[in-house]
């Protein structure tokens, strides 16, 4: 089975979606993405069809859209 | 560790998404809970903090709320 991808964008609410996707998935079946960091990979990401961040693309293609909800303790920080 | 819960409303794309996060997670780990029709449990959901299905409660109380992203194959259908 191909491994799943999270791609994200550095940001705080995206740090702590990808370590609660991680602690669900395992490390080993989804490979992290930093698009902020790993420009060249954004067409690769809008290919798959990826419209914000974070998101998972499933290994049979299907993109998940991940609205984290900033926790009141993200926003107090 | 808890298990996750995944709270849909039966939606053919709550379904697609179903199918997706359980191939992902593993369906031992994740508890998938329907509350159009386990209507006693939306109060649950709302008390973990879910805004709108489908969402991922994970072990440690974050919520994931997902936005599938309806495929053309969906809308066609």
């Amino acid at each position: 089975m191909n491994k799943a991808i999270f791609y994200h964008a550095g940001c705080p609410v995206c740090v702590s979606a990808e370590h609660d996707i991680i602690g669900l998935i395992g490390s080993e079946k989804v490979e992290v993405v930093n698009i902020g960091e790993q420009r060249d990979r954004i067409q690769e990401a809008e290919n798959a069809g990826v419209k914000s961040v974070p998101a998972v693309v499933t290994p049979n293609g299907n993109v998940l859209h991940i609205n984290f909800g900033a926790s009141m303790e993200d926003v107090k920080s």
